[in-house]
């Protein structure tokens, strides 16, 4: 799921096998329901059923998610951005259904991270993904320089995401930390209306005027 | 680009932006000219300007290829399988744009990277792609356990590739490599009709008769 409209960032067969599932594994009962009926005005959402995945669901309540497959049905999974099972939950869910022996059909949908590592112009044949740096200022400059060290030393993309209402301050850190050479880009807002991916190194952004307060951003830097 | 009908792995706005563009990088000709025509049987294929960009390609020759962007034209980067710029051609021709000042905007598409995650069941929150394996017998066992120690330490998904004709022995290799314990997933044929997503731990691999061979595949290893 993402902000922008559904047939900009998801394929017809998506929306087709959409209209097909009645069991949704599901991450906000509400905005799922909206982006369902902004797939296909005539579903009938009121016949589906809907269980709610997220930061506060109780770990025990999952095998019970899968049972519709026991009984021969479909079950949906549908995150609030990106893709499921990504940095955004899923993967449980998944990984229980691959236990049981269940069919797993991944849909081609927009997740930021590879969207963000295509517009960055960096290594696309060595990267990693490590979510969020520690909160802690110590540990989450060790965080830095590490991730910079296996960046250089496997010439690997190193990709990340902060909080946004930290984002300015992530970056004013990158700054401090790491050598002016170091490229950082910075890729926010990404399928949204103001979509900005920007690759420039530390020697520039330190000088730079930017605002990403607030603006869901992926971070990833490379050195040449 | 993929095996897969366009309308199956591409949204529509990726298919409309096509239509506007004159100018494409693309991994091979006959394919990308063929993979247009499916797109949208209106274009003129005649009338678009083509440049190859693969392994056969010189260095010297990527600067060019932006120099349609200097004169206020789109230029599109279309590869054969996945997404451009991830392990696939591309990214040098995009961090010379980003270097330009250029925006560049990256279209959702079919990464079977992804896709494998997606479905493995494994930790999305935290993964590392490196490519290819080394050739040589010690060099690769000892990536194998390389990546198998950093998954553990940073419950991380390990995600690699192989030329499809040594997958059957790839998995061979991984199942007396590693411990028993560890799971793998052989993710092939994503997108394509036979696409296949199958986890098992490397206990029972062991055991199971498989055929991968000459099929893409994308393996992933992960440990609870």
């Amino acid at each position: 799921m993402s902000s922008a409209p559904a047939a900009d960032v998801l394929p017809r067969r998506n929306i087709e096998l959409i209209a097909t599932v009645k069991y949704f594994i599901v991450e906000n009962l509400r905005t799922a329901r909206r982006f369902l009926k902004s797939c296909d005005r005539a579903i009938d959402i009121d016949s589906l059923h809907f269980v709610e995945l997220n930061t506060h669901t109780d770990p025990a309540a999952i095998p019970a998610m899968i049972a519709p497959l026991k009984e021969g049905h479909d079950v949906g999974i549908i995150s609030e951005a990106g893709c499921p099972a990504i940095a955004d939950p899923g993967a449980q869910v998944v990984a229980l259904a691959q236990k049981h022996g269940f069919k797993v059909d991944p849909l081609v949908g927009p997740s930021s991270i590879l969207l963000a590592l295509m517009g960055s112009g960096f290594n696309g044949q060595s990267f990693a993904f490590t979510g969020y740096l520690p909160i802690d200022a110590a540990a989450r400059t060790a965080a830095l320089k590490r991730l910079h060290r296996e960046a250089v030393n496997n010439r690997q993309t190193a990709i990340f995401i902060e909080t946004p209402y930290r984002n300015n301050r992530l970056i004013a850190e990158i700054c401090t930390s790491l050598p002016p050479s170091t490229l950082l880009c910075v890729a926010s807002d990404i399928t949204g209306p103001n979509q900005q991916i920007l690759t420039l190194p530390l020697s520039q952004w330190r000088s730079r005027q930017y605002n990403y307060d607030k603006i869901p951003t992926i971070f990833l830097l490379f050195t040449n």
